[in-house]
């Protein structure tokens, strides 16, 4: 008798959609107990999960430019579907619009630019932050309440996440290499996931958890194809910080650099907090 | 006789749009000449007036907290038709999907998340750049076939539009003195186009004009409509950079400071450029 083990990535899991076969572009998914924040899923899942949407969707064309993700209200634990619908094909750019919704009630709007790229002049302007190799920094545990980050590899250079006694401070920068554990080798999908990877940064500035919660997240892809298969499974360096914290909210931007400094994304968002 | 002069400043006549009564949320609007771009209308007042459809709707909860355009086709001269939807409305926040059509066709689609501002702990991390006062530094002309600019009066602290000397440079930051002209108290509409005024930053970069357009648009809103109030019609210093060049696309961020170094929003935008 021969056994045949298949096993699956729990990031590829949470991000399996099924598609209808009456409807092109739409789905249904399922939240995955392994990628569980505080509150509902992980932003970075189900960013990636919409993402995959349109990756899988017959009509695509090219690759991913731009997404923003908007996080409506709570995604109950559960089944979802998710509708992507090409907004626009142009001949080298198409735009997409994508919702999750949970019995007809909508929990994740998203908009999308997919296209194809061509070769132009380049230049990175920005310079990664400097660390020290991944394998000279120790790797952070993070609490047990926050299943998602136990499928993340995370080793903080700055701004680990605050204990008792970290107290305020005035920045609110993070750097950390971070991969997923087990290793798996960056697509766009786990690459969009690694953009919210971040912990909310007003925990940093004062020191202390508080209620936060991404409301809107934007991911521009630097990498194409090519350079996410030479990723491969390294760790990646990823950085944020916040720029304006009031009124109930705070903006955040942050980078994700591959092995050699070259930038894979930038990614954006706003966030709700409560102090 | 007596004689009325009424008279409406551009940018309202630009931003105009005809409710339908039949249908709440779709309303007709048109093209201004006075904020016509090289190829179509000026991204910026296309963002204002999507952000406008919001403002209008009679279901609409609080102010704006970010707003994402993505620009999907070319707006033809002329009139067209925009439908805000709100997707969920929560306690506190809203979510919105807009979409501007012309005869049926999609040619620009946006988000919105709205909201009611609470009061809580505030901070701004980062500082605004070191400019003299809008009064020391003297207004450009921007070429004529740029109609658009001839709206704003435009004082360039650093990184001003190239001329056929000025050859390649390192950097990509342009800061700027700028606000409406004729002058006119600041607004959510009026910020929002604010953020696009930054020419293409390949143009400074490679110290020549080419190909290039905003793909998609995203601002988070930081003032709230009493620091709007307080900044009137005095002019803000705008600021903006790439981060990196490449595959026929590039990333911009950018801030607009209020008069007393008040951060009113921050903005991001992926561009297309053929070089």
């Amino acid at each position: 008798m021969t056994q045949t083990v298949t096993s699956t990535h729990p990031f590829d899991d949470a991000v399996e959609l099924a598609a209808e076969a009456a409807a092109p572009g739409m789905f249904r998914g399922h939240t995955s107990a392994a990628y569980a924040n505080m509150v509902g899923p992980f932003g970075g899942i189900t960013a990636a999960t919409l993402l995959r949407a349109v990756l899988r969707h017959p009509e695509r064309l090219g690759d991913p430019l731009s997404l923003t993700v908007n996080f409506a209200g709570p995604i109950a634990d559960g089944e979802f579907e998710v509708v992507a619908r090409p907004t626009r094909t142009n001949r080298s750019t198409q735009h997409w619009s994508i919702e999750l919704t949970q019995d007809g009630v909508v929990a994740t709007t998203a908009t999308a630019v997919f296209g194809i790229r061509r070769d132009t002049w380049s230049s990175t302007e920005i310079g990664a932050p400097t660390a020290p190799p991944a394998t000279d920094v120790a790797a952070t545990e993070f609490p047990d309440f926050i299943a998602w980050a136990r499928n993340y590899e995370l080793r903080f250079v700055e701004g680990a996440v605050p204990d008792p006694d970290s107290g305020e401070q005035d920045t609110s920068t993070s750097t950390l290499w971070v991969r997923d554990t087990p290793p798996r080798p960056l697509d766009f999908p786990s690459l969009t996931a690694l953009c919210d990877v971040f912990y909310p940064r007003a925990f940093l500035r004062l020191g202390r958890y508080l209620p936060a919660g991404t409301v809107s997240l934007t991911v521009y892809f630097h990498a194409d194809a090519a350079l996410l298969a030479a990723q491969a499974d390294d760790a990646v360096l990823a950085t944020a910080r916040a720029q304006r914290f009031g009124g109930g909210y705070f903006d955040q931007s942050g980078e994700i650099w591959g092995t050699g400094g070259v930038l894979l994304a930038t990614t954006h968002q706003l966030v709700y907090f409560k102090a």
